[in-house]
């Protein structure tokens, strides 16, 4: 086994440094992270990706960057509120950026206003510690999860929930790395994931370092796959859950979930709690981002649509809460239906358990 | 309306030119195809695809490079049948295949053996008449079908049944055709289909062409535009109809189904009455291609699978008939069950009508 995949990291000088996963599988390029645009464009052209990935990176970029802001208390937060704003427009479905710069933005005013040197030290270790968390949550989720795999047998994944998506270990391929590291004899089917790929460039990068049966698919061979009897779980991750269970995930999750309905195989989704958001009923008010078209009509330089076609390119689609077997949380496994409730037995706050 | 669209064509000299697919949408490039093994690479490179166009082609090409064939009968005869048994190796699913080199193969044995100008003009003269038949078919295809379609809506497609996998008009994309033309306004989604992108490169680009309007999107995207209301039919060809109803198609297919079954989609098959195989009782016998892992692991020149990981790639799945509405064939629209009884009312042989 080799060192434990991360997709960012920081070092005892308090920088920030990015893999760059547009440049994977081919690379492993890492560049540091300085200032909050810079941070800001890494999660917008998904040089980092993945809900709880992408909010740690946020919540260390806005940190990293408030060492260069002002010494003024008032031009401080100014810049602070400003990089504040900047980061939370860059990507709207996942829940768990909000959470993320929300706990900066917390520790941020804990300090006295005056004291911008420990501004700067309660924000660093906010979001320090909210990569921390996330870590400690994966692997939560990667213990509660497992006893759901086969002991043996296949198991198809969607889009890439790994470590490369949180701060270490993954969410969907935490529980698959949790099963394998307790025994199980899983292989699993990384379905591509058009159109950005990150199925059969991370998902698949990441688990063949980890030693673990992996084998791409594009996603319309999965249902078939199925059919022959090679399926026999699939476990995916989520961008935002909401109070009545329905899930939004990477676009194709829909259709996955349809496919394991239709041949009776179990569909879990994995995801630390920070993911759900009670705030919001139902799927339907779940914001969907529409991405350029440019990642539908090109794979590299390869121009795939004829010019003067339309394509459409949703990021996200929403599976509703009743093709959802089980949600493997870091406080447990629950039915769609139990989120509420167990949100409102007075258990700690999201977020703050793991 | 430009020129209608072809895949192949013979010019007055006896000369056979092809259309090469795999570069397209980038140019269109034509090509001769003069003897046996040019035409058997050109199938299995798929620089013609789809079941009834490679169809006509090797009979056309197997007629053409009869021409280059010694004069001498049993030298003639020995290279005849090596073309055939070359050509008849080049793809396994598509029955169409066998059935266009079949009545080639009939033509040849219907002149006298020691005629060798005779064998080579009744050979040519099959070869061109299945391909005038096939055009014919598709045009009763469309006619057949249009009616299926809605007066207003969207329609998924995969893959690309159309005017380049066909001898012109189309099969699935026939009825499209034959539906607008009559005045119906159809939106085409066309699913782009991994991991040949027959979708994104051939039929957009071929009903663009035609003014008819196309967007392109990716399989994964089909559940939730339906979820979302926005299409209101599916359409696809077939590679081989077997006698229960069972459809073998383009993988991806068999998912589109079963997405179109969860939202009480019709879901239609559009095929040539050559397509059906009533010598198979169902899907499980058919034949399924395994293609070359390159055309996962790569699009043009980019790698996207990390190298050492494996892929799966068959060609085709197998649709169950319980999940096919209705199939559109040049003698008309049937129920999946109604074909075999159909078969059996001493209506024509296959393929001798349209």
């Amino acid at each position: 086994m080799s060192t434990p995949i991360r997709p960012f990291r920081t070092d005892t000088d308090g920088r920030l440094w990015l893999l760059d996963q547009r440049r994977l599988p081919a690379d492993e390029h890492w560049f540091e992270l300085s200032t909050v645009e810079e941070t800001a464009r890494a999660i917008e052209t998904m040089a980092v990706r993945g809900a709880p990935a992408l909010a740690c990176v946020a919540a260390l970029g806005l940190a990293r960057a408030a060492r260069t802001f002002p010494d003024d208390p008032e031009a401080y937060a100014a810049s602070f509120a400003a990089g504040l704003d900047r980061l939370r427009r860059t990507r709207p479905t996942a829940v768990n950026l909000f959470v993320a710069l929300d706990e900066v933005a917390a520790a941020d005013r804990s300090v006295p206003p005056d004291d911008v040197a420990a501004r700067r030290s309660a924000a660093w270790g906010a979001a320090r510690d909210h990569a921390r968390r996330d870590l400690e949550s994966c692997q939560a989720i990667g213990a509660h999860g497992a006893a759901l795999m086969p002991d043996e047998g296949g198991v198809v994944t969607h889009c890439n929930a790994g470590a490369l998506a949180t701060a270490g270990h993954g969410t969907a391929l935490g529980v698959i790395r949790s099963a394998v590291f307790a025994g199980k004899r899983l292989r699993v089917y990384a379905d591509e994931t058009r159109p950005v790929l990150q199925g059969a460039r991370l998902t698949a990068w990441e688990l063949a370092r980890d030693g673990i049966d992996v084998t791409v698919i594009c996603e319309g061979m999965a249902a078939d796959l199925m059919r022959r009897g090679r399926i026999h779980a699939a476990i995916v991750g989520a961008d935002r859950i909401v109070r009545n269970g329905d899930v939004a995930n990477k676009i194709g999750t829909y259709a996955l979930a349809i496919a394991c309905r239709h041949h009776r195989i179990p569909f879990y989704v994995a995801a630390p709690w920070t993911t759900i958001d009670l705030a919001i009923p139902d799927g339907s008010e779940i914001p969907i981002e529409r991405r350029a078209d440019e990642e539908v009509t090109h794979v590299g330089p390869t121009r795939i649509v004829p010019e003067a076609v339309g394509v459409e390119n949703p990021a996200f689609d929403v599976t509703p809460a009743e093709l959802v077997t089980a949600i493997v949380t870091d406080r447990g496994v629950f039915r769609p239906d139990e989120l509420d409730a167990h949100a409102s037995e007075g258990s700690p706050s999201p977020g703050r358990t793991s």
